[in-house]
């Protein structure tokens, strides 16, 4: 699960699995790592393109608002995550890490980070002395996800972690150990957990909307332009595992989850990967599966990186059906139901998302209150992946206990 | 697979699978045998709700028209086949058959059949002698077409017989080879091989349209008001099979390769039936298959009894989406294309579907031209619905030779 992919260019060190902290260690300080998060950014160009930086540094919003470190400046935490920070209500950016200088200074600048609270890899673990830190927003490669999560939580720090949260269920497994071994906090940024549309769905599902669930499909999908593994950590297996599994259909096995409110009990999934098509040298181009649920409900499932671009989830019942297209965007939501209760829905800005999980942690670290993300989701959306690997690998229908590891 | 069905009314006499012709003698002359086509239809109700029958009985439009005995005078023979024929260019009703003395008097009339050939199932046989009939066309309940069709070859009549051909490949297989025997023809009326929107879907799926096709989805639902195997044959065992996939979801069936243009390599699949629900006694209330072929592609079919109503069928590609809804109904198609070159399509009257498929069964018989949809299709859909229950009861995936058989 190790590898080290030297490009040309001499820009890319890649680590994943277990060993991928040891692999950036042992790259040494002239390495640049390339960043997750927003697709291919080769390190030489600061910033991703439209990069969002705030104009003047955005102010802490309440007394008790709680410091992170980015670890990760992709275009995610750049474009997303970062500018959103001032709309929580207790979230700053108090830390930065990435390998590359010239961003340090840039997004540190913009952001007001503190000169020595700029890290790059090799001095990240300071950050355990350093008291304006109290939480790590983990944006990197999945690859890298354990090994940076374990360190965190090896400083003492709080850890939100991005989707998925590693690529296995024994790196999941370690994760939350760490985090239990800290008795510190860990939630996955599954961000349509706050995300108006989405949390509606789930509310009309278990009001039964569309009567009992029969059916639910999704699909997220999109053709990735050309590009190979040295170019786009999304098309490496040891950063991005199987591919559009782990990137984009995690959103459709999340809804699965999440409308029926069941875990299947039996998985039968199929993988394709074209030959020959560079994209495609390292991980697969689609994932379909077809999950059977304990109430007898079916769950078919695709996403792909070389089909017609959507992001629909759809659930059929036996009065009426719920789709949501597109289902789990950064924004633009559109849902509505067919049947006996036909209507639209708009039941808030899907923005707020992005700070809604910031508040939704900050009030873990600050109150107690219960994750709705926790690792142990992460883990299971983990054990979900490996079943549906498993099937696709066995030609076989995997049968699932109901914390989702496989039977057999 | 055999069974005899008497209701508290006594009316209803059911036969399923190898013995049902032995079955319906067996009942003798006092009994009723309930027609098919058009859902419940009990004996002593002279004619099912919205029957059309013609006010003046239509000429023949041809000198070289096929004269055609009707088995099974149901919904679907009353009010879409039997209307049509004048429509075509070279077909007639020359005979009816039917356990209901009123239906024969009225139905013949109607269409100016002659009294001697009004049959009954006991008199069916002697068409043998009768130069005014070519052809037959089995518009009966599933379990009974292996039987009648291989009387009507038995009695030296081409024949053309209702979806799906049968309950098992083996009865199909008996089917053709009785064909052959007889030197007859033999067409499955799989009428959207003969409705303008399939025809182009399957043109524009040739021409590439969206591109290299990566992914078809059909669904085949609606809810079915409450009854019980007694009262409607479509949830009898003996008589419909497993239940939604031979009556509706076989259109989602046959879209899936006549849209791919390949047969799948495998088939994983799962179905349901709710517990203590009498329109399921006997029947399955959904049936979800997922199929991988050899392209990579993946079909997800759905089909059902107990879900909001649809028929749909989508196929996404590398470059686009086709998606048709309605798909296969007896008119109102949809159809329209999404990405590159959307579009939508209006090729034709999915209604002359009805007397295409009579038009180019008359052209078999008299100019010997090649059947599109012969029994050797019948077959291997029964083929690849035996795999799907085999799939669905093992709960595993099941491997098929190209030609639809089960491999192990």
């Amino acid at each position: 699960m190790v590898e080290s992919v030297v490009t040309r260019r001499g820009l890319l060190q890649a680590g994943g699995g277990v060993a991928a902290a040891s692999l950036v260690a042992a790259a040494g300080p002239a390495t640049t790592l390339v960043q997750g998060g927003g697709g291919a950014r080769l390190a030489g160009q600061p910033l991703p393109d439209g990069a969002k930086l705030p104009a003047t540094p955005p102010a802490r919003r309440a007394a008790d608002s709680v410091g992170f470190a980015i670890v990760g400046l992709g275009g995610y935490a750049l474009n997303q995550m970062m500018p959103r920070f001032p709309q929580a209500k207790r979230a700053h950016v108090a830390a930065i890490v990435s390998g590359n200088p010239e961003k340090l200074r840039q997004v540190g600048d913009a952001y007001g980070v503190p000169a020595d609270a700029r890290h790059s890899y090799e001095t990240f673990d300071r950050i355990a002395a350093d008291k304006r830190i109290e939480a790590v927003y983990v944006v990197l490669p999945t690859g890298l996800h354990a090994e940076w999560v374990i360190r965190a939580f090896a400083a003492g720090k709080h850890v939100l972690c991005e989707k998925p949260m590693a690529l296995s269920s024994a790196d999941c497994e370690r994760m939350i150990a760490a985090g239990k071994r800290a008795g510190r906090k860990l939630m996955i940024a599954y961000r349509s957990h706050f995300e108006p549309y989405n949390v509606e769905a789930m509310r009309l599902m278990r009001q039964k909307a569309v009567g009992t669930i029969r059916l639910l499909r999704t699909e997220q999908s999109y053709r990735m332009g050309p590009t190979r593994p040295s170019e786009n950590w999304r098309t490496s297996r040891a950063l991005a595992g199987g591919g559009p599994l782990e990137d984009y259909g995690i959103y459709g096995l999340q809804s699965a989850l999440y409308l029926t409110g069941e875990m299947p009990e039996s998985i039968s999934a199929t993988t394709f990967r074209p030959a020959g098509d560079p994209r495609f040298a390292e991980i697969l181009a689609h994932v379909s599966s077809q999950w059977r649920f304990p109430s007898g409900a079916v769950a078919q499932l695709v996403t792909s990186y070389d089909s017609a671009g959507i992001n629909f989830a759809e659930v059929r019942g036996t009065e009426g059906v719920l789709k949501m297209d597109p289902a789990t965007s950064y924004s633009g939501q559109k849902m509505w139901t067919e049947g006996r209760d036909a209507r639209a829905f708009s039941p808030g800005d899907p923005e707020v998302q992005f700070a809604g999980q910031l508040d939704h942690f900050t009030d873990a670290i600050r109150t107690g209150s219960p994750i709705r993300t926790p690792g142990e989701m992460g883990l299971r959306d983990l054990r979900l992946m490996e079943a549906i690997y498993a099937s696709a690998e066995r030609g076989q229908t995997v049968r699932l206990a109901p914390d989702g590891r496989m039977r057999g």
